[in-house]
């Protein structure tokens, strides 16, 4: 495996003002496929230090990956700096040329002339085809040492990695991959998760577990499996003792298992909102062909709105008010009754910071679910700031609506 | 002002596990401290690596920070090393000793052997209490260089840079930070803001400024002003020639300056989406307070609930289809009307991958605004994946409704 390098340019990240999270990906991927970088040099967009690091890495390193500065503003640098330290001429690429023409006539727009310098590259350099942007990826040969140039606008960088870099890498490093097993889980404590695996993962030698916390739940990450019928079973083993929390794998969003769910079943969803503010609705509609199934929602952020367009009864406000069991149960069946669909799901709950009561303190949220068989509810207090609160809520409804449906017939 | 440095030790960041979020909460702090980090350098678990980066780091930098590597095990290295590149004695801390035999009575179990070794530290090095785990941090003052020694652990981190080292920097370093002006675009290419800028700031000498891209917008950082009256002029210079595309300054966001103006005018606000899927509701509901100005939103997503909720004629839709002006003109005035809000906003698009016609490609967007005065639309063609459209899109509609209300009265 090629001696590995990452260098990250960018004013803002030293500034602190952007999260570099380029490297972090890159990082990731590569050590899936077996490269493992040895050093991430971040510098600013400063076109002598970029090729005094450059100058070092290619010295030290088989591979570098160079993200970022590749834009055609005066402050992005990375070409001509490449350019320099390999004592190649810049050319006009005719096909990256015609892309800038094509992006702005399709926007109707003319093309600025500072857009044309995106065309200019090192003499020799390979084009990886970026269909996000306009800055395209990058491979430069030299003798035996590989650079690869990436944009550092993320999506655009990530593209580029998956479509161009690794078949590159595929090819010039023949990659062979061991299984990674994936599973994401959600509503379990990484502590608890700890403790009912390691038992059942005993048995099995040489392989690597690592547990992925985020706000939103855990991931177990299981790596160097050696072939499919182990993992197989390690998948089995696991199941034993956490199927109930394991909403899905890989890369796999819940909003995504829980749309396969409704398409599956044949079942359409209502949402009606309140704490969350749109972003279940948001979540569900993330996924491509959802209009199949998400009829709509409802985001019902004042008393007027819940009863108005969710019937939650007035009563009811008054006696037990808008954050109670009793408030979610009428919102998640009257929004399944007006919207006609087979699901109604409600949230309402106290974000914070302010809005809490002695009886209602903040992150105090109830989630109502209702179906053909009647109306159930959960009771959650979460931790955090307003916006993780949120999160969080989006993330156990969506989480109560797959279990919901799993066992809907 | 120091040259700065930033070294990140951890094999777990390296290998992808884990993002590396110190050097980003560092790099911001030390800026708004007047600080620049020129470098941040990551590399693994391994002491001669650490010795050749610190002794490399030494030869450029007064001021060096550490993060990482710390700890008791045996694959931290950091303060071995640290103390060989010095060529110090490790000595037993007393002070740090006793904290760790606390820490671990506390807890009512017998202090390890391995955790003594976090009392061994560099001769002459100031301790930095860490109230919140047991590695403190250390400085290390070598002539006029200085080593600054933190936990990788990121809230003990950030409690020991917090009331251990600002003190120190204020006093070793008198300081006192130029005025960085932040000031947030959007609807306008970069491209095109360079060129307007560039005039209008030539006449400002030592200012530095930086564009700052996202999808949502661009950022422009006017840094080193070296007074207030400077920053005013060039604030107002910027403005003259890019009045309608700014939206806010700092870390403000769109929909925190839309709850500004709302409040200040005394406005409710109701929403309609389509393609952003509630989008919308959950920016504006992510600001503390909203439920103010914000009585609520309808996520329309099939034509039956555009027609049910939003009052959108039947003809309409048959005769314009759902993405098209009058779908959204009559979205957002039945949304305004219906809800009883002051103001209206709608948003209907083709997010894709799927759903574009051969007249209605995958991005384009129509949004609507209906106020006292009447509804209006504006049409948009965004490019990027079904996020990046929602994202877009929501992002246009929160502008228009800035741009919409600024003019109200």
């Amino acid at each position: 495996m090629p001696d590995a390098k990452i260098i990250v340019i960018g004013d803002e990240i030293l500034s602190g003002r952007t999260q570099d999270t380029n490297s972090y990906y890159l990082t990731h991927r590569l050590n899936e496929l077996g490269i493992n970088p040895n050093r991430i040099i971040t510098i600013g967009d400063n076109g002598i230090v970029i090729e005094q690091v450059t100058k070092d890495a290619m010295s030290q390193a088989d591979l570098i990956f160079i993200c970022g500065g590749l834009g055609p503003t005066p402050d992005d640098h990375t070409i001509i700096s490449v350019a320099n330290v390999l004592n190649k001429k810049l050319v006009l690429d005719d096909s990256i040329l015609k892309r800038v023409e094509q992006y702005f006539s399709s926007q109707g727009r003319v093309v600025p002339e500072l857009a044309t310098k995106q065309a200019l590259i090192p003499q020799g350099a390979i084009v990886l085809d970026n269909p996000v942007g306009h800055a395209p990826g990058l491979i430069i040969k030299h003798g035996k040492k590989v650079m690869i140039l990436l944009p550092g606008v993320t999506h655009e960088l990530q593209r580029i990695f998956e479509t161009g870099v690794i078949p590159f890498l595929s090819d010039t490093y023949l990659l062979k991959s061991d299984i990674t097993l994936l599973i994401r889980t959600t509503s379990i404590p990484e502590m608890e998760i700890v403790n009912k695996i390691n038992g059942v993962l005993k048995k099995y030698k040489h392989i690597q577990v690592a547990f992925l916390p985020s706000i939103l739940g855990v991931d177990i990450k299981v790596s160097r499996i050696k072939d499919k019928k182990t993992c197989h079973s390690i998948d089995k083993d696991i199941k034993t003792v956490l199927k109930p929390c394991i909403y899905g794998y890989g890369q796999e969003t819940i909003e995504q298992v829980v749309g396969i769910l409704l398409h599956k079943k044949q079942l359409t969803l209502g949402v009606a909102e309140s704490c969350t503010g749109g972003l279940v609705a948001d979540k569900i509609s993330n996924v491509a062909g959802s209009s199949e199934y998400f009829i709509g929602g409802a985001v019902v952020y004042s008393n007027k709105l819940k009863k108005m367009v969710t019937g939650v009864k007035d009563s009811t406000l008054r006696k037990f008010g808008a954050v109670s069991k009793e408030t979610v149960l009428e919102m998640a069946s009257g929004i399944r009754e007006r919207f006609s669909t087979d699901i109604g799901i409600s949230v309402s709950g106290i974000a914070g910071p302010t809005g809490a009561t002695k009886d209602k303190p903040i992150g105090l949220v109830y989630i109502g679910i209702a179906t053909k068989k009647g109306a159930k509810h959960e009771q959650y207090h979460f931790t955090g700031n307003r916006r993780m609160i949120k999160e969080k809520s989006a993330m156990a409804a969506l989480d109560l609506l797959r279990r919901t449906i799993e066992v809907l017939s």
